[in-house]
């Protein structure tokens, strides 16, 4: 039972590279903040909590959170970690255990990236960077499709791009696909088809996600294999946010490193109302964790 | 320079499992065979050449060759070793130079299933197991198709069966594919689609080839889900028996754990002239290691 109305919260963005921390005032001023190492819990969990932990403390020193309190102060704070590789109720679980935190929610990262992207407000969002997912906001309730990661899905994603490109160059080889400038020029780079089998047996979603950039810009310049990959990854996102619910009057925010790079290839339907991109993941965090002391 | 015909050959068929040898008389007769472990260059070049080195010597053994002339004899015998993974001439060159044999040919596991499954006749062969590829045999040429990985490739393969069920499941749950009994079964199994995409992360082709059988089942009885499945699955093998130059008057063998299965599945203009597969991916290295010798 809460009696009194808390007077800060502690938010978390975290993944498979880094985690940020934000302690707040109720009104949303940052107080602290902190950088940590990566935490991603559905890769490694006791790491994760680990680093989760020491970037929380840091935050809270910084924000003048007295130390030696037993964490009686921090405990007190509502919190909301938002955390790629949360799939399921049973990791966001065994995470919200780890933490000090009395009231605590853990989500995927896929809310505060919405929420963050949105600055709060509805609409949609195609958050495309390495991964992808689509989701909507609207008059309270969140929806949200794709975000399972390269192996099942991340459809139109800067992995997914890289990787259908190598994919689409092994069929050119066996004659299952047309050639094309940009076909070629990978083939030439990679020396023989098998070179590009053995790379896509040992790649992550990142090293297939330095590719992307060269597909956008080939589609770009007309290249058809480019092209081919830009549209059905654009087909995808079309059908998820038709699938979201996605009207004429609706704004959408493409965010992420790639999200930009679709707006010339949507249909006009969905390219009408776009938007930039209002805040970070962070800022997504710290309005969720907000809204959770409310 | 030869200036005798030699009077025995050595055979190798090796994958990611396991290695077979076998050393034969010019007229194909079997003189000792032998099986030893994994073989598979791409995977760990040192282990699959002692591996192969220990299997042959034995082979070598069995079939009565001294076993303490310096190597003399073996050596002198032409060889085909037939393994998976041996994707470009690279590896192909890397193992043949870690061999004793003067006369050598090192090459991936396509040609000796293929050679095997036709019992060394002309005809086309769809491989069909955890991977799959597709040959043509016409007039002493060999063409394939596929056969590059379940990463970029192995279209219609059990692995390929297995997580793309797997990715339709998560499709049905985002609302992007229809539902049907198996999907929801699977679904069900796992428990929540976090759990299927973290098994999709840490699966080998195996992992997923192990859910092919139940797909297969499934479209038998007619499950849209399963079906769409066999369906793409045989569009890609109708596509790639065109693409090899498939006549109405050819013979196709389905091999491979899962081949037969896609027989009701085909077209009738693929599925006319079946034959049964003639004998196994060692037989056929014997064949290659014969011609070799020629």
């Amino acid at each position: 039972m809460r009696t009194l109305a808390p007077t800060k919260v502690i938010a978390v963005d975290g993944g498979g590279s880094r985690c940020r921390v934000a302690v707040c005032a109720a009104d949303g001023t940052v107080l602290g903040r902190a950088e940590g190492a990566a935490a991603n819990p559905a890769t490694d969990l006791g790491t994760a909590v680990r680093h989760l932990r020491a970037a929380i403390a840091e935050a809270a020193r910084a924000a003048g959170i007295p130390e030696n309190a037993n964490g009686t102060e921090i405990a007190a704070l509502p919190a909301w970690l938002a955390l790629a590789g949360v799939v399921n109720e049973r990791i966001a679980g065994a995470v919200a255990e780890a933490m000090p935190f009395r009231q605590c929610r853990v989500s995927d990262d896929r809310p505060s990236n919405m929420v963050g992207a949105l600055g709060g407000a509805d609409g949609f969002v195609a958050a495309i960077g390495t991964g992808s997912f689509l989701g909507r906001q609207a008059a309270g309730r969140r929806g949200f499709v794709g975000g399972w990661g390269l192996q099942l899905g991340d459809q139109a994603s800067g992995a997914w791009l890289g990787r259908e490109l190598l994919a689409r160059v092994l069929l050119a080889v066996d004659g299952l696909a047309p050639r094309s400038d940009l076909i070629n020029e990978v083939l030439t780079e990679f020396g023989d088809p098998g070179e590009i089998a053995l790379f896509a047996n040992r790649a992550s979603p990142a090293d297939h996600a330095r590719l992307a950039p060269r597909v956008v810009a080939a589609a770009r310049g007309g290249d058809r294999g480019a092209l081919a990959l830009m549209r059905a990854g654009s087909a995808y996102l079309a059908r998820a946010l038709r699938r979201l619910g996605f009207g004429p009057n609706d704004v959408l925010c493409l965010t992420g490193g790639l999200g930009p790079a679709y707006a010339e290839f949507l249909p006009p339907a969905f390219a009408r109302n776009l938007i930039a991109p209002r805040g970070s993941a962070l800022d997504g965090a710290i309005r969720l964790a907000l809204e959770l002391a409310r």
